[in-house]
């Protein structure tokens, strides 16, 4: 459906993009705590690597793990193959648009109910 | 999928929710757009809104919106049935999916070629 100001993209790939951000950060939540649990070298490199840069731009951050040292290059190429199987196997699409609807269904109901709370004094009298 | 360090909240459910103030911002883009061609009046009460409130949280933005007057309540209003008549009927769910698979797989294709072709000195002396 057009949506006007989105220019070139759609809304689907304005929102695929913000989603690829996601899923790195996913990503690294995995591999975090895969090597938490049985390799605390790798694990004290990876969170110090963290502590330095932003996972705001997912690519970004994985550009410079790579070209950190060969051990943060082989930190970096994990966490692509994980978001890439997490992407397409693990993350449940389905489930995402019906907690989609829920929330905008419920949200609406929200606003409108505490609108007519706090404009109705009889309500309040009541109470 | 159980994904680290997500609490109670599930990656479907924090996806949806800045779905949801996607949705919003989209809605009041479609409502601008309307607006704009039949009702200069409404057109500039919103306008002028937006230009006094975030879009960051869509909730909130309506709870705004919603007390400012009587005609900007109005607006309100058709904001939130948009936002959920676009979520579900107009978004196209599958194609998101299908957009997200293929940005994770060119961006971890471009990152790798990148990587090697800086890192190729014979590479960059064939030129």
């Amino acid at each position: 459906m057009y949506v006007p100001g989105f220019g070139e993209a759609s809304p689907e790939k304005k929102a695929a993009k913000n989603l690829h951000d996601f899923f790195t950060y996913i990503a690294v939540r995995i591999v975090t705590a895969q090597l938490e649990s049985y390799s605390p070298e790798a694990y004290e490199d990876l969170m110090e690597f963290l502590s330095r840069h932003s996972l705001n731009d997912g690519d970004k951050f994985c550009a410079a793990l790579m070209r950190e040292s060969p051990r943060h290059k082989g930190l970096a190429m994990r966490i692509l193959e994980v978001r890439s199987s997490y992407c397409k196997n693990d993350f449940e699409w389905d489930n995402l648009k019906r907690l989609s609807v829920t929330i905008v269904e419920e949200s609406n109901i929200r606003l409108m109910r505490d609108y007519v709370v706090e404009t109705s004094p009889a309500t309040e009298s009541e109470k």
